[in-house]
């Protein structure tokens, strides 16, 4: 689970990288745009593993060196963005509750998510089109909610079973997902305000003061 | 959305019922309990109409005389419950905050599902095998949060796309669900009792004081 599990996956790839892994990044990328642009356009269930590698001019056998199926190409970058939850979780300042521990958190994520609108608009649009995709996007959700309980419980030095942390988790996760709904729906609208306002909705002051 | 818009199908029906209406209840129950048996025990994607029809004794005919396909068997009491937590939600006293007013409306619902342990259990083991059922379940959940959402904005008389509702309405079914899920893992424990740890576990207070 930890961010180096997979291959970095953003568009400027570090210095450090090698030529290859360079490639490897650029094709993974490539293969994520063109589903993300097929799923839009066809739908999920009709688009096919043939078509998302002509449209990305590689072979069906290389998609399956990076993806082993065709749901698993959403979310690319979810890995390595529960890792920087997880961080931001455990570098929160000392005095913070579970609440504002998590706001904060999903802000640093927020900030890192906004760059991807056009993606995740795509990817929304795929949503409506297959029953099979929302199960995927409920297990991701799921996904976020036990990172963030983890994370909550480690920060605590409590099992990662406390209601507590479960508590907030899944109150933190669910409004991110509607705070990222609302900031897809309107272009003028800024995801970390719209968290914060939020967060203050339920009764927390997102600097945790 | 009304409560009325579908049959109710409380096993006890209400005294004014006819027999024509009683008789439909009651085939609807045996419906939805042999398709949760058969989803919990064979796979959601494996269980036909035909033999949900076959154990519940009727033709797939008259299967589809009450459910439009396969997956409407589930939360079959969903719309009554949604009017239950509407009308909660406008009967909550006036001084309680959105937070408090989702925790009491909520509470209310908890007390009509803890009845249903039994097909809640059948119904969680059936959607584990099934893509296509999380994606249901990810609508349902939707559903609970809109219908949330619009009555918590009916309440204070402001738009249904007020974003203090929605972030309350999310932060809330998303506890709710947490809780029911892990009021289903042991079989000691109070959806009540877990509902009013979890409000307090945002700083809330369950009575809204």
């Amino acid at each position: 689970m930890s961010a180096r599990a997979e291959p970095s996956s953003e568009p400027t790839p570090e210095p450090r990288l090698g030529l290859r892994e360079r490639r490897r990044n650029t094709t993974r990328r490539s293969l994520e745009d063109a589903a993300l642009r097929l799923f839009a356009r066809d739908g999920f269930d009709a688009t096919t593993v043939e078509a998302i590698a002509a449209e990305a001019d590689v072979s069906p056998r290389t998609f399956f060196r990076y993806f082993a199926a065709k749901d698993e190409v959403l979310n690319p970058d979810r890995r390595a963005r529960q890792a920087l939850l997880r961080e931001a979780v455990a570098a929160a300042p000392a005095g913070l509750d579970d609440l504002a521990t998590a706001f904060v958190a999903l802000a640093a994520v927020a900030d890192d998510l906004a760059a991807d609108r056009e993606m995740l608009l795509l990817q929304r649009q795929a949503v409506v089109t297959s029953a099979l995709l929302r199960g995927r996007t409920y297990d991701v959700l799921l996904s976020w909610q036990h990172t963030l309980t983890a994370a909550l419980a480690d920060r605590r030095g409590v099992p990662h079973d406390d209601l507590a942390a479960l508590s907030v988790a899944a109150a933190a996760t669910g409004v991110w997902q509607a705070a990222i709904g609302r900031w897809l729906d309107a272009e003028d609208t800024d995801l970390g305000d719209l968290l914060t306002k939020a967060c203050s909705s339920l009764g927390g002051r997102p600097d945790g003061t």
